[in-house]
């Protein structure tokens, strides 16, 4: 391992999930970066809904907590240190971090779609800490360069701008088209930043909270629906493509009701494992569906859209926390009005 | 309008259905050919599941029955007559009958997908006869030539393979690629065939009916499964693309469950309207999935499937009626040892 | 044929080109709507590369002036009168007009490429008068409703927008990738207004006149090049996709070095018949090429993108003229500091 | 390290380019497996047009031999060692080789085209030796084991296979289409067979020999064509999809004129590396081109087809030579009745 000028402390502050809805602040050792890694000083850290499924419930989907569990995956930061096959000249370099690990060789990462591979590890999923700590590991190619114009909180957010854009990818957004997204949350959020910024003539979001869908005419959307109120007007949209951001079922079932004859689908939101769903309505429209298991190669596009100004993620921050308060800000996300709480793990 | 040599008769018999379970044989007026239309004297026409539907339920999907329908779609003859806009030339053509008539005007139409036009117009849909009768119309360049080498009851069944041919072209089959399809009724078999004309290594289908596994095992299947005995084989399968032919709800969730990362998925069967849906799996596996809703363009592939020999339609016959059995033709279909049964209307 | 309040007259102007070099204003009657047709009081006209190759040299590609030719495919107006099977409720209507007229029933025209019908007439081809006079005729369908928002000018200039939607499609331009145009004529133009309006981060857009750079600098590029001066700036920029708008054969040497391994090239300008050909670079590189004949199915997007600002037709318009200055318009444009020329007719 | 029960020796022979025409053979060291990679003892190797290149004029495109090159990189054999990351149960394994060995962090290897990856390393390229020798090393991955049902000859010709299964998927071939290709050399006949395979109703190909084009019709073409003879049927083919095996400019050229509007080329023969290009016909057609560089991703579709009794690669050898007879291996190749020449480095 190769460290920076300014020496690597032996010990670091690490914010712990020991039981659901109890987060404590542990002195721990920094971790030592593998040879194809780097140790990373982590600068700011956004809040996810799934850290927030852990937080309250104890458990997300399939994983379940089984022993003390650093939360955190959306974060940038500065290179500390490399491993022995890392580039020594990187020390010092602003990161954002791409926090999965997946086997370079299985089928799935072979042909491009690493996300996908079985044997992947991921911040914040039980067996790999996450990033509320002050230091972190991530493979070099992991660690992505990003340049001035994107700031420390930019650099955590390019993590929720990927999965955006791996739905942009998926719901091939293009120029001219008109497009539903469900759900105002920040997902939804980056999604309509995404669609906007695709060429997308019109971007309605549906969100039943007035807040949220006030934050949606801020980011992306040209117009915002509330979900009972213009029910019809959703139904009868007749759009290009459809994404789900909300995880609701009737949602889902709006939005394709949405769809144009041969319109696009996917699925973001995370709810309920099964939905009623309807057949006849694919069939007979030919709609095509699909869902988004986090990204792969996004983090290029992700960059440079927020370099060159076409998506804004500083403005879609509403609040900084301390490494001491990653509690409130796993609480903070109950409140309409946040759209991305931050932890700052330096202060 | 011209006609041929062997001069048209003023009437024909039609195998009318007057109400649910009753087909009667009436005489009736020889349809006249509009001007971009031709007269078809009908040969061969197959019986579908949908025309089963109608005749035993007397509604199908959303269409209900509202007064006497000729059923039958999927048939070929030979060109009796041509309307002024067509060349006279054609009289005497053998031709197989694509039976639909779009709008060539809607947004559909003009993007090459006229199957999903809302104006359009189908045999054997409330509203338009279908071809259970001497004679049919149909616009010119919907009565696809079919050469020698394509006998008069493949020429019928060019229909069903074009459904088949309509879900490769979704289901994308590679060469080199492992298939699974649900269901081995008649579409089952029609894709399990072109499944394998496509280079798929491995064709497994599944039906609950042995007769029906044994079908599919001369017809493109390399093994035929029984979903309740060989449910763990066909969860694990992991193939490249899963096509539902049954309209099951379990054998969607099935072969769902049987797709590997990444995989596509075709629904063709047509079963409840609505089916309880895995969600989580779609997203954590990034499934595709889509529905058919008949065809566009895929005469001119499935004719050359037949007259090339990959595709073999004739020994898919399993029964052969005259007008006056049409009642019968369509209660064969409750035999499993049925695949395929053909009303020959001038027998 | 029904016509509006204001009644239609029986003759009417029309720029007509006798020669080579030689325009002249005759008075011809009015064309009479067919009954699928509707007839366009012709507000705005834009001037074409292709009108100007037709008045200068008395051939374009194959075609050559058999006859007086009215040229023009770039207009747009007010419906005058409707043919018979055409909802007459429509006259009155603001219309953008798509100037072709395809072969319904054509293999090309049945899959949505109905560009591509061999039989297909377009405007100011030999055989089809264009719209530099007062009226002309079109299929109702391919008169598109513009709103408010879309100007009279910009009504005109769809067609050359349309022609850059069809290229974004085959370059399959996506949010944050880097695009290089080669050429800043209005084609090139507007291919970067889409490349930036579809989220490209990057638009380097080169042009061997310094007038036209300062213009791609307004439209689109975030970065103009001199191809002489910047040559190795253009052959290492690694971009994903390349679209060459000026029919340089050193233009797409220059483009396809331009790109990374996979990238796309799309080649719209026309110029040589036959170029050299790298196809090594092709192959070790596994770049994919493709060019644009026109256009399918790009009007809706073409008017949302300009309704909803996200492209700027009107700023491309440098100078207008009256109908009986149609050879001064077809002069205007060699000079570099003329973009568009509009020629309007009822003036 | 970990070998096998029949122990590896410690030097072995190879046949070592060490100018051009000119093949000894040598004492080497047996290599030594890196931790993860094998060692395989080779049973047979195919001979590529490329070895014949690179012994006949000491260079490949821009690769010029600079020391002494081992050739051969169509290698199947059985694992006799694995290093220390592989798992040792593997040893005895029969194996086909995909002879590359790209960087795991490259853009391209990331997004699944890591044949693309420009820090690539390849079988007989220099700086690489290939596998004209008793025992060569690969990465585990790319060592894909072969069922008992594909021979020692065929583990072998998986790589040319390969290529074609790479075409095939830029072809998009798909059943009842109708393909051309140039060229009937080993490559153009696998491609053939991959074509026929994958559902072509019609396979015409071309080559100047009649030798080969008496091989191309028991390998998968339906129709053999001389191009000199047949030039017009060439032109006016309308085929779907083409593919230049032939590396002739004049058969680029044909087969360009010979395909529909919208169809598709692939380049994968290797010849000059500029032609002249018809880019008027690649716009007015919208024909889209790309090129082939070896392959990704093609090995399990590749055993599959010829596991499954689709592609009959056994029947494309038409000579064995022991090590000692490489030279003559490479020489056989002028014969235009030598499909495929295999060297068998064991005898």
């Amino acid at each position: 391992m190769t460290t920076g000028p300014s020496s690597v402390p032996k010990t670091m502050r690490a914010g712990v999930l020991v039981a659901a809805k109890s987060i404590e602040l542990h002195e721990r050792p920094v971790p030592r970066p593998a040879d194809d890694e780097v140790l990373v000083r982590v600068t700011a850290v956004g809040v996810c809904g799934s850290d927030v499924h852990f937080y309250r419930d104890g458990h997300l989907g399939d994983w379940t907590l089984d022993g003390p569990l650093v939360l955190g995956h959306e974060a940038g930061g500065v290179i500390a240190a490399v491993g022995a096959a890392v580039d020594p000249s990187r020390i010092g370099e602003r990161v954002s971090i791409e926090p999965q690990h997946p086997t370079p060789t299985s089928a799935e990462t072979l042909r491009g779609a690493y996300n996908l591979d079985p044997g992947i590890r991921f911040y914040a999923i039980p067996g790999t800490d996450g990033a509320f700590q002050e230091y972190a590991v991530i493979q070099g190619h992991f660690a992505h360069r990003v340049p001035d114009a994107v700031s420390d909180h930019a650099s955590a957010l390019l993590e929720p701008l990927s999965v955006a854009v791996a739905t942009a990818r998926k719901a091939a957004f293009a120029a001219g088209e008109r497009v539903l997204i469900t759900g105002a949350g920040p997902v939804g959020l980056a999604v309509a930043q995404v669609a906007r910024a695709s060429g997308a003539s019109e971007v309605l979001v549906s969100d039943i909270s007035e807040a949220r869908r006030a934050s949606a005419l801020r980011f992306g959307a040209t117009a915002a629906l509330d979900p009972v109120g213009d029910a019809e007007g959703l139904a009868g949209a007749g759009v290009d493509a459809f994404v789900d951001a909300s995880g609701a079922a009737s949602a889902v079932r709006s939005g394709l009701e949405g769809l144009r004859p041969g319109g696009r689908a996917v699925l973001v939101g995370m709810g309920l494992p099964e939905i009623p769903f309807p057949v006849t309505r694919i069939q007979n429209k030919e709609l095509t569906l699909t869902g988004i298991f986090r990204y792969a190669n996004t983090w290029p596009a992700a960059i440079a859209l927020v370099a060159s100004g076409l998506v804004d993620l500083d403005g879609m921050v509403t609040g900084t926390y301390g490494l001491d308060r990653v509690q409130d800000a796993l609480e903070s996300t109950a409140d309409p009005h946040t759209i991305k709480s931050i932890v700052e793990p330096q202060a």
